[in-house]
């Protein structure tokens, strides 16, 4: 097996099952440099150990998955959601500081779906705007960018009410690039007929937060949350994407996030070895 | 029960399992006027039977599904694919005639998805406008409105490459407006941010062609094609979206088109009923 791509990262839910110690050791033992990390892993050891676990290992930190779940109207459960993104907002801002030279200090936002029995679209996406204003200055007290992350359209209802780059980028519009940004997640936005122009544009507008790669494959699994596949098992061109992307200047880790039964179900090292692999073969050669 | 809308056209898919005769007979028995035919059961009886009986039914005819599946590259099964569309647009023309007064000759096309082993969307995508362009004069001379049906984005791999409105629309915008225009489905463009300015956009340009209702509820069923409901069953606003419609002085009949294996499996009557009564409660009070 070639050196892994000094530009892959791991994001955790990849390895799900392995605990923090474990994703640390099994993606600098396979000669990754990067890592993207998941809040409860994180808290299960606790911030400070886990700071000082990421430090040890060598790893830079690439984000910090996730905040969000912003679409509750206005009540208990939102002012409580809001100051658990605030913890996060901390948490990303300590890993990042832990981390290699390099590392970003970038929480990733999941928009939340539609509050049951609710069907204002509109008005839940509004309410993902003024969640984030309520985090803007906390976010850039701590030195950390919030990425919107568009969700594919069939999680609109039940996951993220933000479903394309574009309208990303209009909440995104709003805020200091450096505070609010977007991220670009090939399974979410390769159908996109906007896709190439809204990642020019994101680039344009200082906002790619970060930029990850997982492949697109039809049936989808009964969980249709489960049906991200290793790069080049499925339909997405990297080529395109990839280049679009790294022609807006990003140069930042790119991180490899799939949720799949069945890769879960493999031993952590495999799939680590099998994503470098992947990654060597759709998304490095396109990388300059 | 109350009459139904007169506007309302039943989407024989929504009945499935019933044959044309019977599907037919229960519509009208309904005291619905209108009725939407698909290839298979027209062809079941041949086209002449088939429109001597939707004369006799007394129903309007309002569009015929379907035509399409147009990704495939250069060769003899892209040509067989033209030459049926061809003969759906003789079936629409010649049930269109044979329906009452108000019908409208409208042949909803698919698109097609990536064929086996194809990562270039791009390249699909065009095919598709090549497919039309190779249709538009025949559709013409038939005096058949092409209705480009934009598919929910998670189908963009295996069923259709295009995607949204807004790219229906500029597909269409290279054809005259009485010849192609699009199809307007509830279920397929809820979710899209720009949903609203595309519908007003599609109504300036004279193509909106058909307009089509049903839910959207999740989660989705095992066969994601299958996740269609009666209207109030999901999360789908019908009033923004019918509003929207009404807006563009769209006066054609609205289609009711479901597929759900719970509702096939229930008799014709009881859907017929069960449909009817949800439109006049989600959908009729937005028109006027």
């Amino acid at each position: 097996m070639s050196a892994a791509d000094p530009r892959l990262s791991i994001n955790q839910a990849t390895i799900k099952y392995a605990n923090l110690e474990e994703a640390l050791k099994v993606t600098a033992g396979a000669g990754i440099q990067a890592i993207g990390l998941w809040r409860e892993p994180v808290n299960e050891v606790g911030l400070d150990v886990a700071a000082r676990m990421l430090s040890d290992s060598g790893l830079r930190f690439s984000t910090h998955c996730r905040g969000g779940f912003f679409t509750l109207p206005e009540g208990a459960e939102r002012i409580a959601a809001l100051d658990d993104n605030r913890r996060a907002i901390e948490e990303t801002a300590t890993l990042a500081a832990a981390g290699a030279e390099g590392s970003t200090a970038v929480l990733v936002l999941v928009a939340g779906g539609l509050p049951e029995g609710d069907r204002d679209l509109v008005g839940a996406r509004e309410r993902v705007r003024d969640a984030i204003g309520a985090l803007a200055e906390d976010a850039k007290a701590a030195g950390v960018t919030l990425a919107i992350e568009p969700l594919h359209p069939m999680y609109a209802s039940d996951r993220a009410v933000v479903s394309t780059l574009g309208e990303a980028l209009d909440i995104a519009a709003d805020f200091d690039a450096h505070v609010v940004g977007a991220a670009v997640d090939t399974f979410h936005i390769w159908w996109d007929p906007q896709v190439l122009e809204q990642i020019a544009r994101a680039g344009r507008e200082g906002r790619i937060a970060t930029y990850q790669v997982c492949d697109w494959k039809t049936p989808l699994p009964v969980d249709v949350l489960l049906g991200r596949h290793y790069m080049g098992d499925g339909v997405i061109d990297f080529a395109s994407l990839t280049e679009a992307v790294v022609a807006t200047g990003y140069d930042r880790d790119i991180e490899v996030e799939i949720f799949n039964a069945d890769i879960w179900a493999d031993s952590a090292q495999n799939v680590v070895r099998r994503t470098a692999e992947a990654f060597t073969a759709t998304v490095s050669p396109h990388l300059r």
